[in-house]
C-alpha cells in the first residue's frame, strides 16, 4: 500500500491515514492517533484518504480472521461422543449456555445418498439419542449433480427448516462432492452460515476437509463457481473408510503421496513401505493380519498428510499467492480428467501428472535415477496408474500455456528436488519437457511396443 | 482463542502453537520460533495443535485482508478519464505493465437496462475510444429479477467472454439491485473475480457502493443469499443523479439522514438547511438558481455520508459485531417493506422506522421535544414519509422478537441521543415502545382523527 500514500510535492494531493477507534459504541476515524487517547478499542482496519483535484479516494484495508478446526477423532457417531454437535464451539461461554439450556439442539444434515444407505441408521440413532431436532437430507451428490441447482435445492430445505445461522451449523457428511456443494450453499445462506464437514472418503479426509474451498461445476467446467469459506470445523473419523471401495482408497492415497513428494520424506517412506497394507486394511484398526502396526501407520500417515496440507493452506487460504506446492500433479491433470471423463478418478489423473513430472524432474537433474524409480514404484504399490495414452505432449503444452495466462505470466511448476522436497520452477524448457515425455512413454506405457509420438 | 490452548494438568493433552514460516518456497510449521531463525517470511496465520486421547485438533487462524477503493470522481465516462479502466489498480508495477502493453484491454460490463437507455451511447463511446474489447450486457435489474437465476445468466455470459479473473474485473453500472447481483456473480466466478461498482442512484452511491455486501433475493426473502466480498473499487460520479427521479433522490437521502442522526450533527444541519435544494438540483453542478452553493453542499453531504459509513463498515466488514449503528431504521422496516411491497421504496420504509424510533428516543428521555421536532421536520423537508398505517405495534413487536432470535439474544436497538449521536440499547421497555407509538400516531398519522390503536 505504501506507494499509494506517498506525498509528492508536485501534485496537489492531501493524503492521510485514518485509524478507526471505538468511542462509546461508534467508530470514529482519527489521524495521528495518540496512545493516551481514551478509546475502547482500535480496529485493525484502516482507511487511507487521498484528496486531489480529480476527487477523493478512500482506500479501505480491512482484515477478516477465519478460524476453523480440523479434528481427527473416533466413534464420531457414538451417541456418547458430542463432537459432531458441539465440537465446533470455541467460546466457553456459549458452550456453557448450550449445556445448561434445556431447549433441544437443532441440526440440518446433508448426507451423500450412498453414505446414507450405509450409515443412515447410525446417524439418525445418534441424533435421536442426543434429543436433536433434525432434518436429514440424503442426496445423490455425484460429480454430475455438483451444480448450483443442487445447492439451491439444499438452500430451499435449509430455509424451510428455518435454521438459525448463529447457532445451528449445517452439517455435511460425504465425499468431496457433498462437502463442496454443502459448503457453498451454507456460505451463501444469509451471506454466511457456519457449516461442518464430515469426510467419508480418503480423498476428502485428507484434502477437501482441510481447506477453505467450496464449489460446484458450471458450464462444463470443474468447480467454476465457489467460495473460499472454511467450515467451522471438519470432524474426521477413519472408520468411514471401511466401506470405501479399494480404488477410492488408492484415489485418496494419490493426494497423500503428493504431500509426501513435496514436503515430507518420512511420509513417502511410510507409503513406500506400507502402501499395500493401507489398501488392505483401509486405515482400519481391529484384527487383521497386520496387527497393531496398521493402526499406527494409518494414524501417522493421515496426521502428516493433514498437517503438511494445513501448512500450505493456512498462510494462503484464498490462494492469493500463486506459488503453490499443492498444485503439484494439478497442472496437466484437469485437462486429462475432463478429456477422459469419467474413466479416471481425480487422484488417478493427478497421479499420472505426478508420474510425468517426476520424469521432468529427473530430466532436469533434480532427481537421481534411483529416486525417480522409487517414486514410480511407490505409485505402482499404491495401485495408481502411472501413464495414460491420452496424456500427450500436446495436452502438456496446451495446459501449460493456459496456466501461464491464469498465473500472472509464470508457469510456476512445482517439481520434486530429491525425495520429500520441492521447489517451484518457471524456466523448464520445451526440450526438457519433450525428452522427459519420450522417456516416460518408453518406460511406462502399458504396451511394451510404445506407440508414443511426442 | 486463549481458553482452548490452556494447559490443564489433569488432562492428558499436549498443546502447541505452530508458526508458519516460509523456507525456500515451502511453508513449515514451527513451535517456539526464534527471531534469528533464517526464514524468508513468517505468516500471520497460525495453527494450534492439541493432542489428547480423543484425537488431535488443529485450530487454524488465518487472516485475509480485503483492500478496496471508494473514489468520488467526475466525468467518469469522459474518454480521457481512465478511472473506470485503471482506477482499481494499486500495484504500480501492474499499472506500468498495462500502460506499456499494446494488447487492448478487455472488459465485461453489466448495466441496468434503464441506465443503458440513457447512458448506453456514452458508455460504448467511452469503451471504443479507449480501444477496449468489451461486452456490454444490459439487463432489467429489478427487485423482482434480483435472483440467483439472473446471477447465473450473467455468469454464463462472463464465461463465454472467457474473462481472465486476474486482470479483467467485471464492471457493474446501475442502482443497488444491479450492483448487488453482479457483485455476487463475480464473487462466485472462479471463487472470486474482482468487480467494480458504478452506482447510478443516490441510494447506491452512498450505501450499496461503500461496503462489502452482495446478494440476491431467495424464497421470498430479501438478500437471503449473498456474500461479503467488497469490490476492487467503487467509482462514484454524481452526474448520474441528474436522471434519477425525484422520489429516488429522497430515497437515497433517507440513508444519508440515517448516518447524520447516528454520527454527524453537521451532516444533519446540512440536510435540514439544504434538503430542498439537494432535491431540486439532484446533486448537480451548473447553472441553477442556487448557484455555486449547491455544488459545495452536494459534495460536502456525500463526502460525510460516505466517510461516516466507511467508519462503521471497515472495522466490521463481515458484520461479526452485532452492535451496528447502521442498523438504525432497519429494525422494523424490512417487515414493513415486505408487507406493502412494492408501494414503499427501501429508504422510505427506513425513514418511517427512523421516525418512530425518534419518538422512542424522545419517550426514553434521550431527545428533547425540540430535537425530535427538528428531526421530523427535516424528514418532511426531504419529502420522505414519516408515518404509515401498516406500521403497527404488532409489527414492531414481531420484528423485535425476530431480531432477538438472530442477534444473540439482545435487541441491540440504535437510538439517537441528541442530534448526530447515538447509542445502542437493549432495555427499552414495552411500555415506552407503546407510549411512543401512540404519540407518534397522534402527531404524525395523515388523517387528523387518528384511527390508531396500539
Ligand atoms: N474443496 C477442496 O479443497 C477439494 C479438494 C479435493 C477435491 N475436492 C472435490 O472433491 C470431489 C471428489 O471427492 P471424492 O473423491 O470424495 O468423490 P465423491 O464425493 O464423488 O465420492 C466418491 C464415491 O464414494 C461414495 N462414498 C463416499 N463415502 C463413502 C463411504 N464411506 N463408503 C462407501 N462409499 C462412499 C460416494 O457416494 C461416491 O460414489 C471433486 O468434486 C473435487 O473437486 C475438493
Ligand atoms: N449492498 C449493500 O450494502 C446495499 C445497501 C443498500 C441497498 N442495497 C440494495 O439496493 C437495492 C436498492 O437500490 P436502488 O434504490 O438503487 O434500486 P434500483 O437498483 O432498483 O434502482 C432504482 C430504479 O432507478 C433506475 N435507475 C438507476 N439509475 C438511474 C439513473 N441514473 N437514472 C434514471 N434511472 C435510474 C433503475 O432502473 C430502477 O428502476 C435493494 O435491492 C437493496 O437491497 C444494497
Ligand atoms: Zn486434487
Ligand atoms: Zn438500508
Amino acid at each position: 500500500m505504501g506507494k499509494v500514500h506517498q506525498e509528492d510535492s508536485n501534485v496537489k494531493e492531501k493524503n492521510s491515514e485514518l485509524s478507526l477507534v471505538r468511542v462509546k459504541g461508534t467508530w470514529k476515524s482519527k489521524t495521528g492517533l495518540k496512545i493516551k487517547d481514551a478509546v475502547d478499542c482500535v480496529s485493525a482496519a484502516k482507511i487511507y484518504e487521498s484528496i486531489s483535484e480529480q476527487g477523493t479516494t478512500w482506500t479501505v484495508v480491512s482484515p477478516i480472521t477465519f478460524t476453523y478446526k480440523v479434528t481427527e477423532t473416533h466413534s464420531l457417531l457414538d451417541p456418547s461422543n458430542d463432537t459432531l454437535l458441539l465440537g465446533h464451539i470455541t467460546d466457553p461461554q456459549q458452550m456453557e449456555d448450550i449445556k445448561r439450556s434445556n431447549k433441544p439442539m437443532r441440526r440440518f444434515v446433508v448426507v451423500d445418498q450412498e453414505v446414507y444407505k450405509i450409515y443412515g441408521p447410525k446417524l439418525t440413532e445418534y441424533l435421536e439419542a442426543n434429543d436433536v431436532v433434525y432434518k436429514v437430507l440424503a442426496l445423490p451428490t455425484t460429480e454430475e449433480n455438483k451444480s448450483m441447482e443442487t445447492a439451491l435445492k439444499i438452500l430451499e430445505e435449509v430455509n424451510n427448516f428455518s435454521l438459525d445461522r448463529r447457532t445451528e451449523p449445517v452439517i455435511a457428511i460425504g465425499g468431496g462432492v457433498c462437502l463442496d456443494i454443502v459448503g457453498l450453499a451454507a456460505s451463501l445462506y444469509r451471506r454466511r452460515t457456519p457449516y461442518i464437514r464430515v469426510p467419508t472418503t480418503l480423498l476428502s479426509y485428507i484434502d477437501a476437509s482441510v481447506g477453505a474451498k467450496t464449489g460446484v461445476n458450471f458450464a462444463n467446467c470443474k468447480n467454476k463457481l465457489g467460495a473460499y469459506i472454511p467450515p467451522a470445523a471438519a470432524f474426521l473419523d477413519l472408520s468411514f473408510m471401511q466401506s470405501v471401495p479399494r480404488r477410492h482408497i488408492s484415489n485418496g492415497l494419490a493426494e497423500m503421496l503428493k504431500m509426501a513428494l513435496m514436503k515430507h520424506k518420512g511420509l513417502f517412506e511410510l507409503l513406500e513401505e506400507h502402501g499395500c497394507m493401507l489398501l488392505d486394511t483401509k486405515f482400519q484398526t481391529g484384527n487383521n493380519v497386520y496387527g497393531h502396526n496398521s493402526v499406527k501407520v494409518a494414524s501417522q500417515t493421515t496426521r502428516i498428510a493433514i498437517l503438511t496440507m494445513l501448512e500450505e493452506l493456512a498462510p494462503n487460504l484464498w490462494e492469493d499467492d500463486l506459488n503453490r506446492l499443492v498444485d503439484f500433479g494439478h497442472l496437466i491433470s484437469p485437462a486429462l480428467e475432463m478429456k477422459v471423463l469419467p474413466s479416471l478418478l481425480h487422484g488417478e489423473a493427478v497421479n499420472i501428472d505426478m508420474s510425468y513430472m517426476t520424469y521432468v524432474s529427473h530430466e532436469s537433474g533434480l532427481l537421481t535415477e534411483e529416486e525417480k524409480q522409487r517414486i514410480i514404484s511407490c505409485m505402482v504399490g499404491l495401485e495408481l496408474p502411472v501413464w495414460h495414452e491420452e496424456f500427450t505432449m500436446e495436452l502438456v503444452q496446451k495446459s501449460l500455456q493456459d496456466r501461464l495466462k491464469h498465473s500472472g505470466g509464470l508457469v510456476r511448476m512445482p517439481l520434486p528436488v530429491g525425495l520429500g522436497q520441492a521447489e517451484i520452477f518457471n524456466n523448464i524448457s520445451y526440450d526438457i519437457l519433450q525428452k522427459a515425455f519420450i522417456k516416460w512413454c518408453e518406460e511406462l506405457s502399458v504396451s511394451s511396443d510404445s506407440t508414443c509420438d511426442a
